[in-house]
């Protein structure tokens, strides 16, 4: 968004699209000394200006038609959401409080340059509402958007870069957690992944282009196609420093804890009876399935925590225990007993 | 590389990728409180930590195969080189010093999975000799690669992100320049796009794959291949607080001085005689060429600048005027007399 780059080969349309960003993000979500952004699009560089006493977080996430979202499955409103999402679900992660995204995108010249064909029916063209969704969970999480770049590609591809806030040392690492610290989950699991598996029926049944979700599905698969970062949450255990160790669940429990035990040279014990199932899902996709983006975090036995924290329900699963020889570094308890939990592959969608 | 998302459902060859660039990452840039980069790959987010006083610039360019570089002609080292010269140029046009830097790319299994087979042959991967030419220019240039992602693509692409600081409200902007104030750039001109047709030359004649650059025309082509981002230079007029405006030539002389007229609301004059033309580029090129990565730069008239910052030659070319009706926005001075300069596009490769 810079507007260098190539731009002077740019067709108008291109050119109509860059000014047409700038004027939105600065509308949806502005400067301001609030949210510690001090230059945004325009210049070779924003500039951020942190406060006395803060760390800044940074996180970049690349999402490509065909793994990360489908042209002709996902409405551009939810791919601009789920975009946006995967960024600020990494701040909430860290308990950084999101000062700023840069957005680029690589893009056909079919989804940009129908912009003006459509105005003239009074349509929207893809990337318009792509923006729509995007900056409509820019706005609700307070994250100008700051800048990006914008070039033609034969592939679409959005790759989103976060840059959040937090109190020098107080970030909520994957590597703090401590053998008799419970873990907890924010949250429903498994819903994204329910959510998914409905998309994909619906897909078979409608043939290609972005099936429209009828209005009693929309909540079964709001999950999929909008999932919320939990940075209010993410931000509360950070402020009170309650918890030990933490990240987001973007590729499953079973994966996730696994880094957390690597990170944190532990193992960990998870109670099948006590995951807070999403009530669309199976147990496997609450254990396997990715991106429900909710947090995943430990605290000390002695800690107590709210039943919810900002209105999302806290969920103790499990609890952390020494790595040992002969012991797998994940255990599954249920009425079978208990079986070694292996972390399952999300393959997103080729 | 923080190892989320889709992780879970790679290869063996990729996860040992990760590690690969997770280790050569902290061995060629490492951390530490010099750079201002507290944690970098393995969490969800990376740390960085600001100085007292300085603000943070941050830019993102991506490159696409086909537009920004080709894999047909570009060595993989180039590729890399490239990438992380177009982010640490915008950081070198505001004055900041590098402090992190984050890759995300998209690859195509052919460029990451011939790495283990390749290995028992002893020749290195696309995506090994990428990270080379990549890592050489971050180790020159004291940048720590922080972070970033990685996932398969039909389409080879690769975002940089740059994250530089310098000191509140010292930034040099495109927006400062006043009537009256003389116009500089750094270097010579048009070397770029020089190096790039004798490439299409020797690329012609050779067919397809990266050719095997002959030594005698490895310093006519390094313009083009392996750019020097002015990041002394840049540091240099900020610190001393020289400049008035300042921006990157990334697009050419033509457009780039276009922006900076358009965003500080002036109009500007160049004297072609005075122009540090390559030795082996013509005036259209150094006029029109992009790529040079050179910074133009405007001060005062009164302003004393040495002929050499930090070992590349600075020159003036011109000066700064107030827009009037009836004024084109840029006037080009030759023995042909005055004619308006147009920005002319620069149009990459396709």
């Amino acid at each position: 968004m810079k507007q260098t780059h190539s731009e002077a080969g740019r067709e108008r349309g291109e050119l109509a699209l860059l000014a047409e960003i700038r004027h939105r993000a600065a509308y949806a979500t502005g400067l301001g000394p609030k949210s510690g952004l001090r230059l945004g699009i325009g210049d070779d560089c924003a500039l951020l200006k942190p406060r006395a006493g803060e760390e800044l977080a940074v996180t970049t996430d690349l999402s490509i038609d065909g793994r990360h979202f489908r042209l002709d499955w996902h409405q551009p409103e939810a791919i601009g959401h789920r975009v946006l999402a995967r960024g600020l679900s990494d701040l909430a992660a860290m308990g950084a409080r999101p000062v700023a995204a840069f957005l680029s995108l690589g893009l056909p010249r079919s989804l940009t340059m129908a912009a003006a064909e459509r105005r003239r029916k009074r349509s929207r063209s893809w990337v318009q509402r792509f923006l729509d969704g995007f900056l409509a969970l820019a706005e609700a999480c307070e994250t100008p958007l700051a800048g990006g770049d914008l070039a033609e590609s034969t592939l679409t591809v959005a790759d989103i870069v976060l840059v959040g806030a937090v109190a020098r040392g107080r970030a909520l690492l994957r590597s703090g957690a401590k053998p008799g610290d419970l873990l907890y989950v924010t949250g429903a699991l498994g819903g994204a992944a329910a959510g998914l598996a409905r998309l994909i029926e619906i897909v078979s049944s409608a043939g290609p282009n972005p099936p429209r979700i009828p209005k009693k599905l929309e909540a079964l698969l709001a999950p999929h196609l909008y999932p919320q970062p939990r940075i209010a949450q993410g931000l509360w255990l950070q402020r009170r420093g309650v918890a030990s160790a933490a990240l987001d669940l973007s590729d499953g429990l079973s994966t996730d804890l696994a880094h957390l035990c690597e990170e944190s040279s532990v193992a960990a014990e998870i109670d099948a009876s006590a995951l807070p199932i999403h009530p669309a899902a199976t147990l496997d996709q609450a254990l396997h399935g990715g991106e429900d983006y909710e947090l995943l975090f430990t605290a000390p036995p002695d800690t107590r925590l709210p039943r919810a924290i900002a209105g999302v329900p806290v969920t103790r699963i499990g609890r952390i225990l020494k790595t040992r020889a002969g012991r797998p570094a994940m255990t599954l308890l249920s009425s079978h007993g208990a079986q070694p939990l292996e972390p399952h592959g999300w393959e997103h969608f080729c």
